[in-house]
This record gives structure tokens, sequence and C-alpha cells, in this order.
């Protein structure tokens, strides 16, 4: 009999048990088995439990508080310490982003030249010191020399050309060598944006060491050198994964957050807003882009704790201030005048631009990781990463606007050509008889600078598209905030140019007459480089609300919520229409992580009956029965199966639930009885029911009580349930596993696991051939 | 046997069913019962149903739009009719508070004279508009007249004095008798501020009529009086129930809102959301708003939706313009100082300010509300308003901070003193040989006009905070957030004034040394006022996020997030010390609404099986067999008692459930079946089960078949389930009732009212009381 016991409950998934289930059973039995409260690796935490346990936890304190002083300052410290880890992650997180700022600045004009009067300078920094140069003469800064000038005293010329062209290349060639070698040797875990992994982290899945104190040394480390050797990736989204290695870090001071897989993912959000804060300086859409993105479960307290963890970073971030310029934001814009309704038109336009880049991006990217994971190509990560290195510096060098780092471009593209601006995007031709103001410059026509400038864009454009599709998912960490951006802004930028010379030129037509008289400045190239960089960043990512409060914390005015709206919107519902999936939740998808999106809605027909196991053709499951499995028949029972828990029932006959038990906590159990129980041996009875077992004869062998290990609390649905309703359940509870009963009867089990793979099945299949049959 | 079943399902409250539960139902019963998916009045919906009733309309939807181009479009339309209504909402919404802003700003000047040139321009559009006046000169307006100097020709003297008085406190006395009598006659929902039951009904709870037409006119038009009036109240509040009105419109447009309770509820999310975007110019803080202080559910689709329609309603208020410059916002500021670090310890004053100000408000509030509800006081509530009105009105009139709008007040108060301002705030020593720049004016001596003004604000503020407790929650619309923000608005002032001149005339302390070196411009008034109103309305409302947002848009910068979020939060703790919950919680409790809050947390020890019904010393519970009980007993169980629903058990000796059926249903399928169907008589057995009954000879009545109503997916928990997990499960799937088993057994059932009162009782008693009895 105990040799048949074919099919058991949750498949790759340790068991689901409500602690509380058991009764008082937390009071005599602090730390009933060892390491009962976590997890193994690759597995999916039951969020219930978690929770309850936390109240327990809650509880105890409460009680113990009112028993002396110490207690109660106990207590009112571990009340405290929610906002003291955010307090730690907001420091850390904007320690590190400021020192990756810096570092980023300082190499990636390492690849240039050099500062002569002091090495660790930066270029700007170098020539902000040096005395003689004002801010027009930058340029001309003497402390500042190229290589070519350095080593052969010509900064002119072919041959001074080749030997930049040469050191470019190898400086960025080594930069990504190093990274690649520093990922693949010391964290493999460092690689990639990191947000696929945190959002499946944050729903409940378990990945060891992904959040560890290695990663986040080699992330930090490998970031600086990623970004600096001009590779076509950003700091953005492992600035988000660095954050979360620091929430982890700082959990593990505190028992409260160390010992709860469920308080643990609070925290984890929190830091996650953190880690967009100091990104973009923008700590609401920092907590809105956690929120919408990011997180799984987020309530309330973790949303004020987030824009406090939020808050805190960007102001360290800006007492460290890399960018020398106070401001808390990435690329601070200041537009002078307003936009026009007719300009809604080009706006819209970015925003189809933008959805057409988004599904381009994730069609070819989601192919290439593909191909990478099943052909040779995988093998050879670190020749991988060379080649693309090579291609992009080879490429970029000569095209002025891929040459500098990519943050640089979207800072010029997004800014208004004021008086002062002295880049070539900005030679229009001017009035020599107007004085000019610092702001409010009328129109004017582009002159040959701004002509050269589009066609190095252009360029720019194509170069951006192909090899970003390329670069994210390499084996470096590699985030995509700002190379989507940049194709948006190179993008919007010719745009805005365009419509720019239409308006001065044509300036009698229809469209033109209301908003655009002649010496009015009516159009600003800038916005629309900004509206461009919101449309392919919400194509590639699909958040639409976030997106818009970054961009709009970027320019500090609420004037340009309607345009950033339009194209966003626009962006996201073209992206939809060739595939409802964002990056994050492709790469997710790709690499088969169990992450139960609450954004697909399941709308289809079927029953729990049909997704449960065992199906029809299987063996019936494996149970437990409260009063008539002896120990042996538990031992064969483990042995034969890898089922993480066993349902168990009040007779094989009856079928009548009473409850659920783990398979580790079996295993400890019998193991712990054989040892230490006198006359517990194989033939022993397992007794699950609340009355002591009465032994017939006193040589029977003695029975082994188990009721304490039981869960008495198992998730019930009948097999009539819609599975609409029980993914509901699952989301909104995240449960691991769900017994399926009729008339009280135990029929099946449904775990997480066969809930994605349901769901999987039915999204590429047509709704109507699972329905009927 | 008939005549026992004292004790069943639900207690006042229709019963949940799962649509779906019952297969393919909804195929060929399109609409099986009248008004089944509706709900009675001051019931609870049952969200799970609700959205399994969208899935099946959305799934019919899609499967027909495949058959023709008509019905594809008619899909189409489906699916764009979210977004649609969110527009209508916002153009609507944005209307009426523009409409709203320009009524009360005209009445609230008509109280004190009125313009010759255009009698239905106020006094600033008066002004405005009158040619002689430049922007200094706008007090001696020759186009604008008081009363006073329009009846008697005399402009000045005591008896201009009096008579401007009297016909004040008249003016207010009909504003608010007129309010208070169309609130009485013709619409008793439009009263109070409407959060609180906003909150409730978003929870699932049906107030028939409190969002009807009706109540949106009459609101709209007594909000106007009841402000104009210069009672101690606001326009916040009464806009959120305006605009909810508006979207409650709106959904009876279109059929998939108006006939599903749950859909219904996003859109009235996304509404309350457009009408705080409306109330302050702030869309983003309007959504958070709804996220964090409304909102039960609030899907991601909803957080787009809820954006786009605040969007609209704010640029549709901006392009009606009611306050004349263009701008979005309430109370525009612009400072030109930072803060310094040691201001954080004047904030934080505020702070504790606020939070006790939110704790006394509450209390005397409540305790106020609590009063009227039990005593005579709440026969006469004309009188009530009619007395307010006449002790504010005649308090008022005298000290100027009073006697203009509460709005007008703020924004003074928020102001900088500029170089322009004419205000007696600003009356400061100034230095002759000082040239003045228009900005950046160093801190100066306060002159005469600015210690008279203390004097005012200081009295001021105890007259806002004694009438302000008992204004809120008499019958007319009235918001707490101006009253709110005024009192610390006011207090904040204060203390700015204070801090400032303590740094004027003592730079040498060591604390002021470092940032307020003499002649420097250290300390902004204006932005304690800020703080204050911020500390004081987080107080009342407990937001934190959503108020900072607020705020921040308010202001239109980033600088002073850390003050205000250092305010909020302390506020926020210190009044959380003397009660965990909001005005809004409070009055949500005093009605005595079915509102499960989120954010309550459950951490008692009970368990299900202590909180079902029925009781131990209570009858069994009433309950139908599958195949036993005859139509009569069962129209004696209706007829009995009172319950909305009752389970289906396979036999009364097994109990083991099958499913639950509606009180409702069960009532129209019998009479149905006596009318239409032969054979149905008394004696029938009322079979629920899947197979064909077998009629064992022909002389027995028919059997009546009603499997069809059965839903049998009732959701059941076992009766170990610890009560938190019950809670839990309640909160997050919306359910309206649940049923307990043991061992496959029916024991009994749990409904949310059920759920409620034991959470209320946890509340009042001691925890360890319960524990362990």
């Amino acid at each position: 009999m105990a040799t048949m016991y074919p099919r058991a409950s949750s498949t790759g998934a340790t068991p689901s048990e409500e602690m509380n289930g058991t009764g008082n059973l937390m009071d005599f039995l602090d730390e009933p088995f060892p390491d009962v409260g976590t997890y193994e690796d690759f597995h999916t935490i039951d969020w219930l439990r978690e929770k309850s346990r936390d109240t327990d936890r809650h509880r105890k304190i409460t009680t113990k508080s009112k028993e002396s002083y110490w207690e109660l300052i106990k207590s009112l410290l571990d009340a405290w310490s929610g906002w003291v880890v955010m307090l730690l992650i907001g420091m850390l997180t904007g320690t590190l982003a400021g020192v990756i700022d810096l570092a980023v600045d300082w190499m990636t004009d390492l690849k240039e030249g050099v500062c002569l009067s002091a090495l660790y300078y930066s270029r700007e920094q170098c020539c902000w010191t040096s005395n003689e140069t004002t801010f027009e003469d930058r340029d001309k800064c003497p402390q500042w020399q190229k290589w070519a000038e350095l080593m052969t005293g010509h900064s002119e010329g072919a041959g001074a050309y080749v030997l930049n062209y040469f050191l470019y290349v190898l400086w960025a060639l080594l930069f990504s060598f190093l990274a690649v070698s520093l990922v693949r040797v010391f964290a493999p875990y460092a690689c990639g944006s990191g947000i696929p992994e945190i959002k499946t982290i944050l729903s409940g899945f378990i990945i060891r060491g992904y959040l560890g104190k290695w990663t986040l040394l080699i992330k930090t480390v490998t970031l600086v050198l990623a970004v600096s050797s001009g590779l076509s990736l950003g700091k953005e989204g492992p600035l988000v994964h660095v954050a979360c290695c620091c929430g982890n870090l700082f959990c593990s001071l505190f028992s409260k957050y160390s010992k709860n897989e469920g308080k643990r993912r609070e925290v984890l959000s929190a830091a996650a807003a953190a880690g967009v804060s100091v990104a973009f300086g923008a700590p609401i859409g920092g907590v809105l882009f956690s929120l919408e993105e990011v997180s799984y479960y987020f309530p309330l307290k973790t949303l004020w704790r987030s824009f406090f963890a939020a808050l805190v970073a960007a102001f360290t971030l800006r007492a460290i201030n890399p960018f020398g310029n106070s401001r808390l934001v990435l690329f601070y814009v200041e537009y002078h005048t307003p936009w026009y309704m007719a300009e809604l038109v080009p706006f819209i336009l970015l925003g189809v631009f933008g959805g057409l880049w988004g599904a381009l991006f994730i069609r070819g990217n989601i192919a290439w990781c593909r191909r990478r994971k099943t052909t040779l190509l995988g093998k050879y990560p670190v020749l991988e990463v060379i080649v693309i290195t090579g291609i992009t510096a080879v490429l970029a060098f000569p095209n002025p606007y891929t040459r500098r780092s990519t943050s640089e471009l979207i800072s010029e593209l997004f800014n208004d050509c004021g008086a002062l601006e002295s880049s070539q995007l900005c030679d229009y031709v001017n009035n020599p008889n107007m004085s000019r103001p610092v702001d409010d410059i009328p129109d004017r026509p582009a002159g040959p600078g701004v002509y050269s400038a589009l066609w190095q864009l252009a360029l720019a454009l194509i170069f951006k598209i192909v090899i970003t599709i390329f670069t994210f998912g390499m084996k470096i960490p590699s985030g995509l905030f700002i190379p989507s951006m940049a194709v948006g802004a190179i993008a919007g930028r010719i745009v805005g140019i365009a419509v720019e010379q239409m308006a001065y030129h044509h300036h009698d037509w229809i469209i033109f007459k209301n908003w655009c008289r002649p010496g009015a400045d009516c159009v600003t190239p800038g916005l629309y480089a900004m509206v461009g960089a919101a449309a392919c960043l919400g194509g590639v990512t699909r958040m639409t609300v976030s997106l818009v409060v970054i961009m709009f914390e970027l320019t500090g005015g609420l004037e340009y919520i309607v345009p950033l709206m339009a194209a966003a919107v626009t962006s996201k519902w073209v992206a939809d229409a060739f595939g409802k999936e964002g990056i994050y939740e492709s790469h997710i998808q790709l690499n088969g992580y169990p992450y139960l999106d609450v954004r697909d809605e399941f709308t289809h027909r079927t029953l729990a009956t049909d997704v449960m196991r065992p199906r029809r053709s299987e063996p019936p499951l494996a149970v437990l029965t409260q009063d008539s499995t002896t120990v042996e028949d538990v031992e064969t029972l483990i042995k034969d199966t890898d089922y993480n828990g066993f349902p168990v029932v009040v007779s094989r006959e009856s079928e009548r639930l009473i409850g659920f038990v783990q398979r580790r906590e079996l295993t400890v159990a019998i193991k712990t009885a054989r040892q230490k129980q006198d006359g517990v041996v194989s033939s022993s009875v397992v007794y699950f029911t609340e009355d002591n077992p009465q032994v017939a004869e006193a040589c029977d062998p003695q029975p082994l009580k188990l009721r304490r290990i039981l869960n008495l609390s198992p998730f019930t649905v009948t097999d009539h349930t819609p599975m609409e309703t029980v993914v509901d359940i699952f989301r909104k509870l995240g449960l691991r596993q769900c017994l399926v009963t009729r008339s009280g009867r135990l029929l099946g089990i449904i775990t997480k696991k066969d809930v994605l793979r349901h769901m999987a099945q039915m999204m590429n299949q047509d709704p109507e051939s699972i329905m009927f049959n």
C-alpha cells in the first residue's frame, strides 16, 4: 500500500504552511525546526505564511513590551527599525550613485585625454578649476590634453586623429574586458539590468545571492567600467539593482527583515524607489516606478517608506553633487515658450515612433537573446562583449554625437538654444540687428552647423537603434533607459528642428498662422527631444505614469505634462498592438521565471478541475491519512516522490481533507522521533488527530503524534471554481498552492507553477479550442 | 422539519455568487432573472462576482467581434469607452470647478460690496478691467463700491462700518440659510465633505442616490453658497464628491460601467483623482490622493486612467482660467532663498503642532458630531447652521484676516514679501539707502504693521481652531482641507516671522551664525506658512505622500520637499499617538459604515471558529439539502429567515457542502416554476444535483431542478484558519461571505459584517483577554 503514492502535491516548490493554523504552536516551539522559516533557492515564498509569522513576532514583542522598560525600548526600536533601514538604504544608495557618477565622468573622459593638473579630474572638473578659462572658452582649456597631444605634441592633423581614435578604441576594449571578466569570475548575477530579476524576486521568488554583498560590489565596479567603455547602455537599471542590494544588506541587520521574506520584500520595493530616485534625481518618479513597474505587493506603509528612502537618497546624492551644479536632476532644462495645441500632432507622431521602436527593440533583443541562449554564441560571453565594444567604439568615434557619453548627448539634445549656447546644434543664422536677450530668442533660420548636425544625428540614430538591440543582455551591467531615451531624443530633436524650420519659412501656412508669427519664439526643438525620449522609453518599458512623472521632475515644470502624456500613451498603445509585454516581462518570460503578472488579465473559461493535478489519466493524489499511515509508509512516500507537501485526509475512503503537511517538516519530525522518542519504529502509526490515539495492546508499537506540524487551514477551492478566480486568488494572496475539493472530498492540487503553465498554454492557444473540449 | 432553520447564512447582506461557478449558464441564460446583477441599498457588493461578470461580458464581446465588422467596431468602442468616460469626467469636473470658483469669488465679494461697471464681476475682475487702476492702486478701485458707500455715500466712519458689518452678516446668513434649505429639501446626501461616504462606496458599499444627478446639482449650488457665506469650510472635499457624481453620471452612458458595480468603482476612483486635481490644480497629487486616501482597489489600469482624467480636468480648468492668472494652481508661490538645515527644528515643531491640531480636531469634531446625533441638536440642522454662520460672521468681520475668504488668506500667508507687496504682513522697516531689487530682499526688522498683523493672526488662529470643530459635519457641503491649511498657515507664518526676527536681531548667535549673516535674505516666513499648512492637513487627514506631492505641485519646486516631508511625517506620528484614525475613518466609524480599512492591521489570535455563526449556543445553520428538501420547506425557510443565501449540502447527516444559493434567486426561481412549470407543487422535491432525479412513480409530484442557480464555487476556509488570514482574504478578494468547514463538513458562515463586528470588538478589548479564552 505504501508503495503507491505516485502523484502528490506541489511540484518543485516547497509547500506552504500557515504557521498559525497550528494554533498555539508558536508559543512553546519557538523555532520548531532549524531553517523552517527559510526557503530553498529558486522556490516561491508563501506570502500568507510570511505575514502570519510577522504578526506572531509582532504579537510576541507587544506582549513582552509590557513586562519591563528594557523590553519596551526594544519594542520601540523594532517599530522604528523600518525607518532606520530606509535611512541607511537612502544614504548608501545616494553615496554609491555619487561615486559611480564621478567615476564614470572621469573614466569616460580618460578615453580621450587626461587632466595634467590632477590626473583624477574629469575634463569638466579640470577645466572648471583651471583659472584661465571662462565659460565660453572651455574648449580651449589648456590643462586638459588629448592623448595625441600629450604623446606627440600635436593636437591637429591626421596622425593625431588616428592616434586618438586608436587609444579611444583601446581604452573602451580595456574597460569592457575588465567589466566582463569581473562579472564572469566573481559575480555572474551582476550582469544585465537586474530589473526583470528584481521584479521576480519581489513577486516572491528566491534567487540566493542575487542581492548579495559580492554582487553589490562587483556590480558597482563593473557598472562604472561598462558605462565608461562607451557601450550603448545606461546606468539606471543597474542602479536599481545596486539599491536593492543595499536594501538586502541592511535587512540583515534586523531580524525583523532578515528572517521574513515578506517583510524583506517591502524593504526591497522601497530600495528600488531609491535607486530610480538617484538615477534620475526624481524621488516621486522613483516611488511611482517602484509602484507601477517593479513591485508586486505595495502596501501603503511601503509607499511612505519608499518616499522617505527616495528622498534621503536624492539628498545624499545632492550633497555629493557629482554634476557640480547643485541640481538634483540629470538633465535640467528650462524652456521659455509654451507649447501649442497644433504641436500635439508631431508629439503624437513621436509617440508612434516610440511605440514602433519599443516593439522593434523588444522583438529584436529577445530574438538575439534567445539565439545567445541556444547557440554557440552563449559560450563566449567575453568575446561577444569585446566584439560589440570594438564595433561600438570604431563606429562611435567619428561621429561627435556618439563619441561622447550618451547622457551628455541627451542633455545637449534636450537643451534649448539660449544665447550662450555654443553647440553645433545651435548654429542658427542670427539677425545682426537684433539685440539678444538671454531668454526668448525668436525663431531663426538654421545655419550650416545645424544641417550638418542633422546628418550626424540621423546616422547616430541608426547606429544607436542597431547597436542597442545587440548590447542589452550581454554579460555586463547594462540599463536601457539611457539608450532608449537617446534614440527618442535624437528622433525628437530632428523632428523639432524640422517643425521649427517649417514654421519659420512658412509662417503663412494655415496651421502656423495662429501660433507662429514671424519674430516669435514658437517652437522649442529641445521639448521635442524630451517628448521623443519619453515616447521611446515608454515603448520599451510600457511605463506611463511614472515615466511622465520622471520626465516632469527632470524639467521641473507642470507645463509639459500634456505633450509627455500624449506621447507616452500613444507609444504604449502602438507598442501594445505588437505585443502586450514590456522588455522586462519579455526577459522574465525568456528566463522562465515564475512571475504571475498582475497586468495579464486571465479571461479564459477554464475551471479549477482542468488545471489541477492529478489529471484524469494520472494516478491518484499522494495523500496521508490521519490515523492509518505508518512511519514506514511515510518514509517510502518521501523517498518515492519529490513533492514538497502532502494533504492529510480522514481516511482513504471518505477523502475528507483535514490539513496539509510539509515534506521538510515531516522528514525532520520523523528523523527526530526515531532518534529521540522511544518505541517509534517503522510500523508505528502516524497520527494527525486531535485526541490521543488508543494503543490497543502494550506490545503494539508506540504511535507518533504529528498534529503539531499539520497545517489545519490549507487553502481550498472547489473543482467548479473558474480559473479566473483561482488566478486572482493566487495573485492577491500570494499563495503557493491550493487544494481542490468537490463536496468536501479532496480531488487534487493546483500549484503556482501549474497556474503559470496553464496561463502560458492559454495565451498561445485559441481560446475557442480550449473552451469546448 | 422545515420549520427549524433558525440560524442561516449571511446576516443583512445579499449573498455572494460567482456566476461563473455555474459553468456555461451565462450562454443560454443571458439575464436569468431581472435585476440579478444589482444589489439592494446599503448592501455590500461582491468584488469577485462583479469581476467574473465583467470577464463574461468581455469574453462575449470578443467572441462576437470575430463575426462581423459591425461587432468589431462595437468591441473597439467598448474597449475605448473607459478613456471616453475619463475624458468626459475630466471635462465636466474641470468646467464645474471653474464655474464654482467664479461664483464663489463673486458671491464672497458680494458680502462686502458690488461692482458698478458690471454687477456680475467679482472685486478683482472689477478692478482689473477698470482702466484707471494699476497694480499698486487696486485698493482704490473706484468701480468697486462697498455697500455703505453705495447706500449712504460715505465710505468712512462708524456708521459706514456698522452698515457694512450688518450687511456682511446678513448676506452670510442668507447664503447659509439658502444652502442648508436646499440640502434639506432636495438632496440630504449633498451635505458634508462626502469623502468618508465615497471611501465606503469605493470599498464596495451601495448608497443609492449618493452619487445621483440631483446630489450633483444641489451639491454644486450649495457648495458655492456655503463657501461664499464665509463659514470655516473649504470646497476641496465636496469637489471630490462632485467629481464622483460626474463619474457616476457618465457611467450610466455605458452598460459596461452602469451594470457592473466593480467597474463603476474603477471609474469613481479616477473621478476622485480628477476632483482633487481641480481642487488644487495638482493632477499628480490628485492621483496619489485617490490611491493613498480614497480608493480601495486600485489596479494599474485605474492609475493610468486616473492620471488621464486628472490631466483633462486640470486643463479644462486652466482653459476657463478662473483665477485670471493662467496658473493651474491655487496658491502659486515662488521663493527666492533656499532653506537651511537648522530650520528643520521649527519645521518639525510645526509638524508637532499640526499633529496636535489633528488630534484635537478629530476628537472635538467627533464628540460634537456624536452629540448632534444623540441629542436634540440634530433635530434642528437649519437653526444650527444659522447660529454657527451668525457667530462666524460676527466674529470674522472685525479681523481683516478672517473677513476675507480663507483661500485668499492662505494665499497671502504663503506669499513671500517681495518688493511690490503692499500687505500689512510685509510692513518691514526698510533701509532707505538700500536699492531694492525685485527678488532677493535681505532680512529687515519688522515694522508696526507686522506686529499688529501678528496679533490679528493669533486671534484668527484661535477663532479658526474653535469654529472649524463646530462647522465640519453640519448639513451643508463642507470640506476641511482649506480650514486645516489656514490653521497651519497662520501658525506657520507666526513662527516664521518669529524666527526671521530672531535671526535678524541675533545673527551672532551660534545657530544663526552660519546661515544668516547680516544683510542676507535667510528666512522666508511664507515657507513656514506652507510647512505649517502641510503639517495641519497631515494631522487631520493622515495623508503623507499625496499631501507632500500636492504641496509640491502648488509651489512647483522640488527644493522644499524635505521641509514638507519632515513636517508631514512628524505630524502624522504625533497625531497617530493620540489615535490611529484620520478624520475620514473616524466619520466612517461614527456613521457605522461597513468599511474594512486596509490600513488597520489585525493582529489578534482568534480563529475563524470564534467568529463564525452560528455560535455554540445558537441553533444550527439553516441549510438546504441537494435532493431532499421540498418546495414547501424552502418557502418556509425563506419566510422564517432573513438571510440572503443558504448553503446547500449533500445531506443533513454528512454535511458536505456542495454550493451556495442566493435567497433572491431562489425566490424568483420557485415563483416562476410554480407559475409556469406543470406539476410543481408544495410537495415537489427541489434538486440541486447534476443528474436528473429519478421519479419513482408517475403520481409523485414533479421535481424542481435548480442546479442552474447554485453557485458551485462558494469560498470556504477551515475553522482553524486564523482570523488574520480571514480578514486578509476578505480585504483582498472583496468577499461578502465565506463558509467555514472542518474536515469537509460545513460548520458555519462568516459575513463581512461579522468580520467588521469582530474587528471592532477586538480593538476595544485587551488582546490578552481574548487570546486565552
